[in-house]
């Protein structure tokens, strides 16, 4: 038969079962920890109608986006969970309770030039809490708290949540009269970071047209920085001058002030003026996260709050305020970081059982006792060497071996070995189960990544 | 702004969060009982080259596919799990072990004529057993276990798995000197169920062309019936007339004399002879599931023993066997059949903590200290009217509301109200977290389904 090479398409993660497993744990991770703040897991489809789908229209993403025929049909694969949630509430809001707070993981896609560490499929994990007209303010008050329990959860502790009000920077430009320039001063300020405050001067008065005390004045703004109490007082001495500011300044003096009961160390929050996450669709707080020894992956973790959910859709306003993860990328970098606890099993099974005679029910009946217990176990059976099942085990980093003789089936025991040490005992069922649920247990308690 | 209606497409399942509550439970549950079996998670692109995917061609199956181009590749969704798996393990063969053992669950596409309860999308849950060149007969007789395990793990008990063994078949009418007949044959025999045995000969006559004494030999075969012992015993008196027919024979006696150190009670189990799966792809064992109370649904859970997994990809034998249940359609029969157990709880928190006191950091903290011992808790500090908070919990179907007031600030004390009963007490954090931990725990003790 003729054969067709096969290949996995370029930009498309499909990993080893060892990885594997450690992704498997990463989304675990992550469903449990959105599960405790309440947020209930969706599921839409990865394929929308184009035309609800691209509704927004136009950008950068339209380009990416898989978009087909079926039949008469005009199709697209969806490149974010934020439009599929838009609809899904602008279709359901009368069977919803708002605040409607979900979490969705999956897949989405974008076809954008591969290039490593890029993905054209990816995983997204989001969650957002949308209100029915009102949303109040403590809800952006909490999301710093999922963000900071989900990395912990996760095994990172080095990573800060940055956090800003985009009230805070529109009214801001209002008090200077430079309102229209916003875009142009956001997307210029947003390369301090990079290009530092010298470089960031000159455009500003050269391309922006800014005057040169306008450029000091924002400068000197940007560049407010110390603990978060010190951020707000640098801050008080603006208001009373634009009305939009000083609510932005409530805002976020609210989302800093019970960081502390949502469980949010100080020194895991900045308050940093920088922050503006895009020109148009954030309306108040804004959040990023990063890595404190890997700054340059940029933010991990990003979101805000936004006012309008669904005007494509609807007249009905749903404001709202939600961050996502992506996971396929973040996976990724933190793999390529060597961060992945190597202590964790990432094997199939817990134990492997070689049955010693040729009749295997002693070592079934064994395997579905285990398994009825909550243990993971594989009967082996091929016609192998000793050698080559115990490499087996081996390859697969299945920690215990099994053994059933006719010498245990006499005794009604079990041998088992444990493959790390070489030590080998002589069990009842009863005993083999208490042993290997502990030393399971034991292996498992790490958490997925080191620093 | 001009509106776009907001659609999901005809043939995409879209849940209500109870519902889809109910189907993270469900895909949990699969995950959780197939890991058990030592199957090691995949997670394969949803996306191929046209080439890889449609390498077998023809057929039914490729009229169904969405097939799309991007930029110059041609592309398309997978339609199953198992093409992605002969495509995976033909490129990774070398760093695989043998026999590898893997569980997929996740989405496929078919463009199926829409119908009730027939998908577009829909979940497959799939495990196969790979082996190298050779695979024992037992990973045949396992199988039946993990659909046992699998179905009373998610509260089913009226089920009966069913199997045939695809060399019995062949042999038989290899017996009969009817081998090139043998595809119509089957295809007519399959029909027994729905038409009976009258039908049946009539076409096996006068369309198959068979002689009346054939017609009779293949219905008195197909008629064999009884306790597993009884049917092995009817087929013996067949065996020495045909090579295939005998070790078809074997491998059936050996999958049966395992079932009970497998788990599997003898009344969940039945030989059946008419079953064939298809014409050419089993080889061996066959499976099917049937539910007693609804055998209109047909087959909830098939597969069987095949000899050449990846046979388009590559010249290396890759045996195997595997079943797959097609998980949104059962999904959406049992939910039609209104099996879903509805004392498990769907909400998406288990306790909704209403502060009292415009300050809100007793209550956060009480929120993060719930969340931090594993209990989903949800804090509302919407400006609403006491009524309509509790409405709130009452139409999430959250069953504990948990006040903060200046009383319980004062005392360090939480009222906790259980909605069911309108009890309501007064508790330290301790002794909540332990009452909320013990009733989370009952409510979660059930089953899935119950019939």
């Amino acid at each position: 038969m003729e054969k067709i090479k096969p290949r996995t398409l370029s930009g498309f993660m499909e990993l080893l079962p060892a990885p594997q497993m450690q992704m498997e744990r990463f989304l675990k991770t992550l469903r449990q920890t959105y599960s405790l703040y309440g947020f209930t897991p969706l599921d839409t489809p990865a394929i929308e109608s184009a035309e609800v789908l691209l509704a927004k229209g136009g950008g950068e993403t339209e380009k990416q986006i898989y978009r087909f025929q079926k039949g008469d049909s005009d199709l697209a694969l969806r490149f974010d969970l934020t439009v599929p949630l838009a609809k899904y509430v602008a279709i359901h809001a009368g069977e919803l309770a708002f605040p409607f707070r979900r979490f969705q993981i999956g897949k989405v896609y974008r076809g954008e030039r591969a290039q490593r560490g890029r993905f054209r499929e990816f995983y997204q994990a989001d969650i957002d809490i949308i209100g029915d007209g009102k949303l109040d303010i403590v809800n952006e008050a909490e999301i710093p708290s999922v963000i900071y329990k989900t990395f912990t959860a996760l095994g990172l502790e080095r990573f800060q949540i940055r956090v800003n009000n985009r009230k805070i920077l529109n009214g801001f430009y209002a008090m200077l009269g430079l309102s229209e320039k916003s875009g142009d001063i956001m997307r210029t300020v947003d390369k301090l970071d990079k290009i530092g405050a010298e470089k960031v001067r000159v455009i500003l008065q050269e391309d922006v047209g800014l005057s040169a005390p306008e450029a000091d004045e924002i400068l000197r703004f940007m560049a407010i920085s110390g603990t978060n109490s010190e951020v707000l007082t640098a801050l008080d001495a603006y208001r009373g001058r634009n009305e939009v500011f000083d609510q932005g300044l409530s805002e976020l003096s609210t989302v800093t002030k019970y960081l502390g009961a949502f469980g949010v160390p100080e020194d895991h929050f900045a308050v940093d003026l920088t922050i503006a996450r895009g020109l148009d669709y954030y309306t108040g707080t804004v959040y990023e996260t990063t890595l404190l020894d890997h700054p340059e992956l940029g933010s991990i973790c990003s979101g805000g709050r936004y006012d309008n959910l669904a005007e494509y859709y609807t007249d009905r306003a749903l404001p709202g305020v939600g961050i996502s993860i992506g996971v396929t990328r973040l996976f990724y970098v933190l793999d390529e970081q060597g961060m992945f606890n190597k202590d964790l099993p990432t094997a199939p099974a817990d134990v492997l059982l070689l049955p010693m005679t040729e009749d295997i029910s002693g070592a079934a009946a064994a395997a579905t006792a285990f398994r009825d217990s909550g243990i993971r176990a594989q009967l082996y059976c091929e016609q192998k060497k000793f050698k080559a099942k115990m490499q087996y085990a081996d390859k697969l980093g299945i920690p215990f071996v099994a053994f059933l003789g006719e010498d245990e089936l006499a005794a009604g025991k079990i041998s088992v070995k444990d493959l790390a040490t070489g030590e080998q005992q002589l069990l009842t069922m009863e005993e083999a189960k208490a042993f290997l649920a502990e030393k399971i247990e034991q292996r498992n308690r790490g958490k997925l990544l080191a620093e």
